[in-house]
């Protein structure tokens, strides 16, 4: 939260991508004054008539207000504006919550000229405090009047919260032939587990794609992304992850795209995944505390279901998690989590890597294991734990960041 | 483990019991040097002729050979002899250990006069070391000759691993009229979470209760206590909790029970889980760097198991369990672990209680609530969260600690 010292992750990307504009997007950062003063609280785009969007959301059974109007919304399918606030979530807030998120769609919807059920919105921060939406009176009426198509830096320093560093990946690619570009921007740093993560995304792109053809690339690119992360295996109230598509590439020569079967969509397909999965990343590598950055892989599982379910079991086990912050190469607590997890397992028939390194085969340890070696290998920012199951072909990669004792500091006065 | 320098939980008990002799069991400690030199790393058991046995396990898929061979031993129904070594868990081990304990019962029965199948067997310590069995010769015997009725805190403390302090509980009740005793003996403080957790618990009484009859209360027992406590989620490939049943008691004219639905059974019965129970919170009030004993009820959930499963999100959220360590009254949290238990559950029917405040109420904050009082009690060492979910009968009260630096720290070099 703002007002807090915690520095930057040793995990934050060095350089950002220069960012392009989308056609289509404009947009403007305010202070709104939600819950702290002299800070950029508020995010708000707008997007050209004709905007696609398709979105997915917390599994939570207690959605916070937002989540529950971008729901309503994304049936019509199209887009004209975003807001989204930090300082508060706006999330058990009952009646009054379910009040603010109108008024604030139909702030927005003023100021941005068009109908409430075609903004979206978002919050994050503290759950179960009343938002005041009046706050937006005025605020997003001067966004849209001063809304530009840059910097998205801007955009993704908007949304943190407990974020220490704001996260934006870019992707440019042909459609038929013709230069369409992606921009998306996250927030995230604790809180974070499928499905989804304590996270905000926001994805633009100016390529012609129809809203249940996004949806459908939306719904597939989060299954090995976002929905395969965890900081610590708790799942916010507010997780939303929404795509816009401005279909302003047509203009130059884009294909209209109505299916997400059609062929002419392969390039764009593979683009737009690669831009959830680094953004998802990011929202690790931002993970409370974290040091290490962590790539769990479980193979010859029963099925992939199973696999994923392994890897998590591994992913968010606090043993597991801590002896990596440890530089301890405890492969034991690795067939512990592998043990726990539920899913069929025959440890005779287990092997586990640590990198490169096999610790352990066939039910017992690596014959050949240098524990001097493996130590050595713990040292690294970027791990990598592989367990061969030995069962099926299933397969899954997740990715975890290690618990140290700042993420319980972090996490021990977060609302102080 | 040994030579860490790890403080007293601050939530140990003040004092200890008076453990009597059970009549039909005699023990010994010693030092074997499974890993560490000057300690007292085994507690041998021996019972009298006809003591009759029940247990339950681990329900890891990854076992230590140890569960397997009780396991296996719980057929016969009847023990004469328990070897426990902590140091090394003598798990993912492969055929190794499967030699392993099958040696030391050799060495066991030996030793106590009796077959192999006769000795239960358990080893807790470090996963996926070879354990060198050949270390038991001489010392089981030593152990036979010396072994004497009491005192029962030598044996706590010769089965400790990160625990900060022994464990022992002790019953005295009516069976048929005549006195019967039970003393129970446990370690665990990290590595627990049902079912079961990193945990070795042993019951002795002189009741003569037969073996099946036993194992049903055993089983119905864990339910309430020993598989609803967590520290950090994990789950052991060692949790053993043993029953032993010596018979002596019918000496002094105590009647035989075969049925566990025999009505004479009752006062034993409630004894018996009230030691349980006592066992299991005494496990969670040693967690690994545990500064608050919290117990965390879910009443009006759909059923006795959906509230287990909601209690047990609250009781894992590292969110949850950190914002107690800050003393924070953070309530919003709660809710989250409710949304993401993947159980039925409506936003605005819940009521949250912290002791006795009303913190939130039908999806909502509660207009009344004072954050100063919440505070305030917050600060207390012994705290209950309740979460009344409006939705239908099913209740269930599970046990855990925060989660301090000290866990971290405790974690992050266990090994070294």
């Amino acid at each position: 939260m703002a007002g807090k010292d915690v520095p930057v992750s040793p995990l934050a990307p060095t350089s950002y991508p220069d960012a392009p504009a989308i056609e289509g997007v404009r947009f403007a950062t305010a202070e709104a004054g939600i819950r702290y003063k002299g800070r950029r609280d508020v995010f708000m785009a707008l997007m050209a008539p004709g905007t696609e969007v398709a979105g997915v959301f917390t599994t939570s059974k207690c959605p916070g207000a937002p989540v529950e109007w971008c729901r309503e919304a994304l049936l019509g399918g199209m887009a004209r504006a975003l807001v989204v606030n930090s300082g508060n979530a706006n999330a058990f807030t009952g009646l009054k919550g379910r009040e603010a998120v109108a008024l604030t769609a139909k702030i927005a919807a003023k100021a941005a000229g068009c109908k409430p059920g075609e903004v979206f919105i978002s919050s994050t921060g503290v759950i179960g405090e009343p938002l005041d939406a009046t706050k937006f009176e005025g605020v997003l009426d001067a966004c849209a009047r001063s809304a530009k198509d840059g910097p998205w830096l801007d955009a993704a320093r908007a949304i943190m919260t407990t974020d220490t560093y704001p996260k934006v990946a870019v992707r440019k690619v042909k459609l038929g032939g013709v230069d369409v570009n992606l921009v998306g921007i996250a927030k995230g740093a604790g809180m974070i587990a499928p499905d989804m993560a304590t996270m905000l995304s926001y994805v633009f792109t100016d390529a012609p794609i129809a809203a249940p053809a996004l949806q459908f690339l939306l719904s597939q690119g989060v299954k090995g992304s976002f929905n395969a992360i965890t900081v610590d295996s708790d799942t916010s109230t507010s997780d939303t992850l929404l795509a816009f598509a401005t279909q302003a590439a047509a203009k130059h020569g884009a294909p209209r795209i109505e299916s997400a079967g059609d062929r002419r969509l392969t390039a764009f397909k593979a683009a737009f995944s690669s831009l959830l999965l680094e953004l998802s990343h990011m929202v690790v590598r931002d993970g409370e505390g974290a040091r290490k950055f962590v790539g769990i892989t479980v193979e010859g599982a029963v099925s992939n279901t199973s696999a994923k379910r392994v890897a998590l079991s591994i992913a968010n086990s606090p043993l597991v998690k801590t002896a990596i912050a440890g530089e301890d190469a405890n492969w034991g607590r690795v067939v512990m989590a592998v043990g726990k997890a539920g899913e069929p397992a025959e440890r005779d028939k287990l092997d586990i890597y640590f990198g490169d390194i096999r610790v352990a085969t066939a039910g017992a340890r690596d014959p050949a294991y240098s524990e001097a070696a493996t130590t050595r290998y713990m040292q690294g920012q970027d791990l990598a734990i592989r367990v061969a199951m030995g069962l099926g072909k299933g397969r899954a990669t997740v990715w975890t960041c290690d618990l140290t004792k700042a993420y319980v500091e972090i996490n021990g006065d977060y609302r102080s």
